[in-house]
């Protein structure tokens, strides 16, 4: 892989989301070798995602190049890679740009979504988990528009319209919520020929409130928020096929929709090879002591999403969220320091700084230790905090552009098919 | 199609560029109905597409929604469609969407790239005419320097790094500047362990000056300003052929490299079945008067690059620029109104606003009738008359925003491989 061998020990990461590129910058300016992999050249801010679906934020004020987060490290190398296979006995990765020799590993491979096995479902329904995906999204619904305004069949014309989201967690809720404001405040205009008011959006939960993760009250709060919006909540009802037109439920209910967005679970990014026994929890994550050692190892750990870190607390492992994969890549970073020096390693201890939602104009739930509140001033905290997180000056300026835009607008402008979902060939 | 029959008189325009959308603006508010049909949902502003393969600008600032232009015009139809056909005994116009029945048919159809015949020099180069191209062109050149990072072939490493640009117009200069901006600025920082000083842009035009439609005192200061920034300007010569590593000219000149850019001319957007002897000039436009009506048909026009219209002072047709679409656009439209209401319609005058065109950081040329500067002065007019033309108000905050960070930091986020080119499942 072209990697020039040196007298430092060599750290490679593999993926650079949340956990991987917060453990680089520890590493920054230590007496070691890193070598970062992932299949992008960008590190993706997906907490925003839904934003691209929707057409709020065009892709690149959400990607930042990760060339460009590691450009002022000495000793830093990037390799655009998707890695194949982990050969564990000989210290040796093989990826689809060669092999490469590690020290120590970190697998930092985050999650993708969870289809629990259905293939039909998995086959028909969107996911948005990346950039790619979320702009296949925001391509389809639009392709679905344009189709609708097509066809006499009415029946047809209201599955184009309308829209299925499973999972109510941030995401679902999120995304939910954005599309009903561009039901309310974009199609009339884009569309004066449809009957826009047939638009339904319809969000599915298995359990039995939305955002699971949160405090009741946020979850009371969030779909009173999601009604008021015009959302159909559908709560202990669990999908369970999907063909494309229709979708079945463990219930006698049925929709009609074109557009099925599955997230409804993630599961842990595999790593061939890493462990022939798999250690796991029901999400296949790679288990891993409070060091973020991976079990039956000495030099390869694991961060974020696709760790499995139990202790007291966190009887199942920590959430699969951002600020746990930044803790743990921070934490990560300080005892590999310590490790290569010969000092103690202090065990992770994740600080749980709160969980926070946005429904839509005005309308957020958060979640602190102490406190929990909702409505317009949470939205702003909402805000604040994304924009805080976002990685890069220019970023910042352009989503905060954007979102002044589109608040005082009742815009969101991006709405361009400049990858054809459907028609793939015309991409 | 769809489109209710009303008692207005429609008219079917191809194509939503700057005639089609200059056009529609202009019959906004008359008693006519519009149907705008366009492969696209978006506007492109062409002119900034060079910066959206150079990273410097996000696709979705310069694209903008027609849908979003149109929405506040009564009786306007807007479909996404591509028209296979046009059947002019019965005023039909046959689409991938369906068939529809005009009064009065306008094609602004644009241009589309010239490779004059030569197959391979298509099959292999990259065009830089739509959204969807200017992102293949920014996806390859990262991918190159990607793979140039792999290889230990010297020769095959510096082809990965090179560039040739054909084509002297203003595209070409443009883009060669960028090209040398970001081998100076970034290209160093973002691959330490490349020799970036290897990176060749070579400019390759057949005519003996640089900018050939401007005046001659641009063309000398746009040639000193390209060597300056270290492009190799290669006057009188012409490419013959190039089959994806080598590019031979009808001199003794040969280049390597895995990226060549054909920005070496233009050909009227076909629309089959308008006219079976194809009066034509050379780079096949569609003849029209000075109505912009079609010879031979009362109910057909043409404006834009598609359209030749020659006069005592353009022998050989209308500059094919933004300048000429967006007034003969405006023109047609004051005189289809005329036409309908039976009043005397006025012959198209073009008015030369000038030109210009950017080589880089406060590095521009431009041409008026009475005044020709180039220099720092004429690169904040450059900038200034880019901004006013672009649609919206968002797009402009935006892109403005990217050009201050752009100069202060020397800087070009949006290096993003968001739809990779070369390995096109991974999209």
């Amino acid at each position: 892989m072209n990697i020039p061998q040196t007298s430092f020990p060599r750290i490679v990461i593999i993926g650079g989301g949340f956990a991987g590129i917060s453990l680089a910058k520890k590493l920054a300016k230590q007496e070691v070798q890193v070598v970062l992999l992932d299949k992008h050249n960008y590190h993706t801010f997906q907490p925003l995602l839904y934003q691209v679906s929707t057409g709020g934020l065009e892709p690149d004020s959400i990607a930042y190049p990760i060339r460009k987060v590691i450009k002022d490290f000495p000793n830093f190398y990037f390799r655009l890679a998707s890695v194949n296979h982990i050969q564990t006995e000989d210290n040796l990765i093989h990826t689809n740009i060669g092999s490469l020799k590690y020290d120590h590993l970190v697998i930092a491979t985050g999650s993708k979504t969870n289809f629990f096995g259905n293939k039909q479902v998995e086959a028909n329904s969107m996911a948005m988990k990346t950039v790619p995906q979320s702009l296949n999204l925001r391509s389809l619904i639009l392709e679905n528009f344009e189709e609708a305004l097509l066809t006499d069949d009415l029946n047809e014309r209201n599955a184009l319209m309308s829209f299925v989201i499973v999972g109510a967690g941030p995401t679902g809720v999120e995304l939910a919520g954005a599309l009903a404001e561009i039901k309310k405040g974009i199609l009339p205009k884009d569309y004066p020929d449809l009957d826009t008011r047939q638009v339904q959006i319809n969000l599915v939960q298995s359990g039995d409130r939305v955002l699971p993760t949160m405090s009741e009250k946020a979850s009371l709060k969030a779909e009173m928020f999601l009604e008021k919006l015009g959302v159909n909540v559908w709560k202990n009802t669990r999908v369970t096929d999907y063909d494309g037109r229709t979708v079945t439920t463990n219930t006698d209910i049925e929709f009609k929709t074109a557009t099925m967005v599955w997230a409804a679970g993630v599961k842990a990014a595999d790593i061939p090879g890493i462990d022939a026994t798999c250690l796991v929890d029901r999400s296949c994550r790679i288990k891993v002591d409070s060091f973020s050692k991976v079990q039956g190892y000495d030099n390869i750990f694991a961060v974020g999403d696709v760790a499995f870190m139990e202790n007291e607390i966190f009887k199942y492992g920590h959430p699969m969220v951002a600020q746990v994969a930044i803790q743990q890549g921070k934490a990560l970073g300080e005892n590999l320091v310590k490790m290569i020096k010969g000092a103690k390693m202090i065990p992770f201890e994740y600080k749980d700084k709160g969980s926070m939602a946005t429904i839509g104009r005005n309308k957020a739930v958060v979640d602190m230790k102490k406190l929990r509140f909702g409505g317009v001033f949470a939205w702003f905290i909402w805000m604040f905090v994304h924009l805080f997180f976002l990685i890069g000056f220019r970023n910042r300026m352009v989503v905060f552009i954007n979102w002044v835009y589109n608040y005082v607008r009742f815009d969101r402008e991006a709405r361009l098919i400049i990858r054809p979902y459907k028609q793939k060939s015309a991409r």
